[in-house]
């Protein structure tokens, strides 16, 4: 399969489904609904809501999987959009860019950017619990609400931004490091793929496997991150390039050098697609997303 | 009853669910955590998940309600929680004080503050999804999620702090004075009436009537704390007294002067009061905040 034509597919049906769900800017809200779209519709891969599709996909018992997973998708698109707006803050990272575009902050004011997020964070569990959309059982959707919850918030996504801005300019063990990566970008992904199999109805032992090649493809995405950061332009990041070394932030580039944390890339990959062994070719974009993240390291 | 033996009986039994449910500070992300509990124990009159329990108990069918609502009430705290942090970050009301206390940032930054207020959100979506807290059904916990997710969102809580931060400074009509209280406060109130309701399983009407009366209480909550706001002290306050007037907000006293104010907070209460016309005696706490509430206003 050709994984560019495949993403560029998925991202499109992702945004429409985005565009579909949305709130509308109308009403005494609209100041406030366009910052959450701003930061929404500016761009992005559209990475986790894939991962969601291309799981649910590897286990489907039905043609209706995709249109189900849906709102999930989006759900996860918004809370890693949300936590891009509050990382990029004066507080926290203080981004000018993101994606080439400014950041939200710069647009709708400091206030303006914390209230988006907190939104775009709270929208995602009125989509992710509303009645009219999508098949799932209320127990599916539970499971999922839950598993989502988890992964964003104090033991999971937010703990790793609260970790690794605590961390910036100390010295630390590898095992910190490897903490905030896990967990400021890891357990969203591991989630996002997780999330796919429950909707799609996949068995303990598939969801076991399908949560090992998360927690390996999301290392591996991080290890991609950090190395782009540093060999890259500004230009071509869409963001500031060497922002990690002038926040003293330790990465893996700063611990292994930039061959080794190639090779350590190539070694989670291989990781998650050792975890697909015995899935049958409705795993391909799974295996194709793979491929994706280690070739953006070249 | 006595209202206050009752407040001081339930805050006691929210406040040990809280303490029970919350995450304890251990582990990588202790600053965090400690931030969390810091704001979420600091004080507060939990009168939201009071709210919750006492209209469960109007509509009990089973013993059981009270426990059965408790980590609700203690989601709907947390989320109030959240609220406050953010509202009082430099880039909002700026606040240094609450509840007499350090606000907050003050304490662990803005960026703590900000991921502390994040975490609390997510927080309370993990415990109302928990598969291992409660025996409400999957089908009362999704619309209890869901009801609580569109109150606390863009279309309801941060949509009224949006506007409330746009309008400062600027003159504007009564009816965006009153869609700003409505959201900022009302609908958070009226939802943790609702979320009792859902919880103890009401029927339609009783459902209707106590969410009317949510509407009534939301609503005079909003208009005393504008006037004490107006006429108390700081220490009185434990928060800034005045602060309205100086961040030139709109506020019920400034459109109507001080005893006006009062009469429309007396005709909230009576229309509270009138809603519940028809529930027994178990509905005597609900009775007895709405009164509460009304005194706190002289």
């Amino acid at each position: 399969m050709d994984i560019k034509i495949y993403l560029s597919e998925k991202q499109k049906v992702v945004e429409d489904a985005l565009e579909k769900l949305m709130i509308q800017a109308v009403g005494p809200f609209e100041n406030h609904i366009q910052a959450m779209r701003y930061s929404l519709f500016v761009g992005g891969k559209r990475i986790r809501p894939i991962l969601c599709l291309a799981a649910g996909a590897a286990v489907a018992k039905s043609a209706n999987t995709e249109n189900n997973l849906l709102p999930v998708a989006c759900a996860l698109e918004c809370i890693h959009t949300y936590s891009l707006i509050h990382d990029d803050l004066p507080a926290m990272d203080n981004d000018d860019l993101r994606r080439g575009k400014p950041t939200n902050h710069t647009l709708f004011g400091e206030a303006g950017a914390i209230l988006a997020g907190d939104s775009l964070l709270t929208w995602a569990f009125e989509l992710l619990s509303s009645p009219n959309i999508g098949t799932l059982t209320p127990e599916q959707r539970l499971m999922i609400i839950h598993i989502i919850a988890r992964a964003a918030g104090p033991h999971g996504m937010v703990g790793g931004q609260a970790l690794d801005i605590a961390s910036e300019n100390t010295r630390f063990p590898f095992e910190t490091l490897q903490t905030i990566h896990k967990n400021k970008t890891g357990v969203l992904i591991t989630c996002s793929v997780q999330a796919g199999a429950i909707g799609a109805g996949a068995d303990r032992e598939q969801t076991e496997k399908l949560i090992t090649f998360g927690n390996n493809i999301g290392l591996a995405f991080q290890i991609v991150d950090d190395l782009l950061n540093v060999t890259s332009t500004t230009e071509q990041l869409g963001k500031a390039a060497g922002s990690d070394a002038e926040l003293g932030k330790a990465t893996y580039p700063a611990y292994f050098g930039i061959e080794k944390t190639r090779t350590l890339a190539k070694e989670a990959i291989e990781r998650a697609n050792d975890a697909l062994t015995g899935f049958n070719q409705n795993a391909d974009p799974l295996r194709a997303i793979a491929e994706y993240v280690y070739t953006r390291s070249h």
